[in-house]
């Protein structure tokens, strides 16, 4: 059986100009010749934590583990380059499993121009795991790291915020060609993307940048979904809690200048839109902003269904 | 505890020259201004399948998921770098168990130098699964592959084989400061590692290289260990079928010319020791050459635990 996915392996999956030797030997070799930087991230999502069988379709599992890690990149400024990936597949039709999740996988990585290179498969009685790993490149504004917010920075989001357990957690884009144009264009000072949700990526922000964040919350773009959720419910909290606390909106956290800040909004130089939802101040941790300038802190929740190192 | 863990992580694992951004942030930033290529290599290793508890002792289990993915970049003829590692926790005291299997990972990164600059933990209810992804620079010698054999080549294998059951598939070293020895010195071929069994990775090597492999099993190097396997057991064959059908055993096998061959077998440049066991010809196949020169074509047995990408 693993022969036989090795196999299909090597002929499905497209080599792309960077690939030197791909699947099929002990490691894969990349062309590194165009940059003096390596940057890669990883994560893993495993059944019935980070997606339910069969509410979640198997190519969209595939699109998920990719799409997770291409959006840590994103919050990096970077640019991918290539991507391995390690199955433990359930071992009732592994084979059929591998097809359908890397199929979704390969599809995404061709949206953005980079390989899957190599990887590995384990076939076991147990629940299907998928861990990938991703290789970019520092983009054009260079690395965006999550300790560079200043005094006086304006906090902005991309898109809108809430109910990603509607479809968007397993069907975002992750917004690599926004920060490309963001960074082309705009001295961003530090990123983070909303994997646990706002308060929470938020907090690590601020965190790691030792200042104090505060969010208006009346100006945090409440997504469609959120509504949605909170109206399907009769519990749960409000479409506005949704956007602040639910995990998997990928969506990124942006600190800059005051000036740039005005630029960005007046331009709106990306397709999903940029919104200003607060700013950073001496200090530390997440306050919530009321209208009368009163400031509550907050005790961030959020989604963690594992975490980064 | 995922914070705690992740605080743990991002004060224990320290930095290499070769770090510009640890762990901690959203992706690992590596420098790469010293090579135009880059390697890169993933395993996973799962509790029942690749090792069992508390048969195997935690830092071992961390010490084999980087060590088998050493061995790939080994057989590539690279030196690595640095590492990212995912971990799917028990539950039950998921940060002892983290902070073991890194502490073991750890000692042997530090052995050859590289880093561990990130990775991901989840927590569930199920055995414990290590996914390590490694990248390396080409080394002294340029990128060895599997494909690189010619007709008439010699094959050597290092070490000796069999028996790695016993202790050695969780203690070995992989062969990277051996390969680079013999690639700053001699022209290889063509390399792989011994993870499936001798048998089961020759024919992959053969295949790659459009070859045959003859193996004169007389000359094949016995270790201890599989001699001791076999003297406790009543069955389960000699301890030359173990020599040439254990997984596991990490030593590498390399193609290379008839004088290169003279030369290295009478320098032995590594303390392992260097023997040839076999040489390469027109056809396809493995094949076991008898003492009057008769050849018996071999179905590879190996122990397929999985299978490369």
């Amino acid at each position: 059986m693993e022969k036989q996915i090795l196999r299909w392996l090597r002929e499905y999956l497209p080599a792309t100009p960077a690939t030197l030797i791909g699947p099929g030997d002990d490691a894969a070799l990349l062309d590194w010749s165009d940059s003096d930087q390596c940057l890669i991230a990883t994560d893993t999502i495993v059944e019935g934590l980070d997606f339910l069988l069969p509410t979640c379709a198997l190519p969209n599992v595939g699109r998920k583990a990719l799409a997770i890690n291409l959006s840590d990149l994103a919050a990096m400024g970077a640019i991918p380059i290539s991507a391995t990936v390690s199955l433990v597949l359930p071992a009732s039709d592994a084979f059929g499993t591998c097809r359908e999740i890397i199929q979704g996988m390969q599809a995404l990585a061709h949206e953005f121009g980079l390989s899957i290179s190599g990887g590995d498969v384990s076939i076991w009685d147990g629940p299907l795991i998928a861990t990938v790993t991703v290789l970019g490149k520092p983009g054009p504004g260079g690395v965006l790291t999550r300790n560079g917010a200043q005094e006086g920075d304006q906090l902005l989001v991309t898109g809108s915020l809430g109910g990603s357990i509607l479809s968007h957690h397993y069907a975002f884009t992750p917004r690599l060609e926004e920060i490309v144009t963001l960074t082309s264009g705009y001295r961003i000072h530090a990123a983070i993307d909303i994997s646990d949700g706002l308060e929470l990526d938020l907090s690590r922000l601020a965190e790691a940048s030792q200042l104090a964040a505060r969010i208006d919350p009346t100006t945090v773009p409440v997504s469609t979904a959120a509504h949605d959720f909170v109206q399907g419910q009769s519990t749960g909290g409000t479409a506005l809690q949704h956007a602040l606390r639910d995990g998997e909106d990928f969506e990124l956290l942006l600190a800059v200048a005051p000036d740039v800040a005005e630029t960005l909004l007046r331009d709106q130089p990306i397709e999903c839109g940029l919104t200003r939802i607060g700013d950073f101040a001496t200090g530390d941790g997440v306050f919530t902003r009321f209208e009368d300038g009163s400031l509550k802190a907050v005790e961030p929740q959020g989604y963690v269904h594992g975490e980064k190192g």
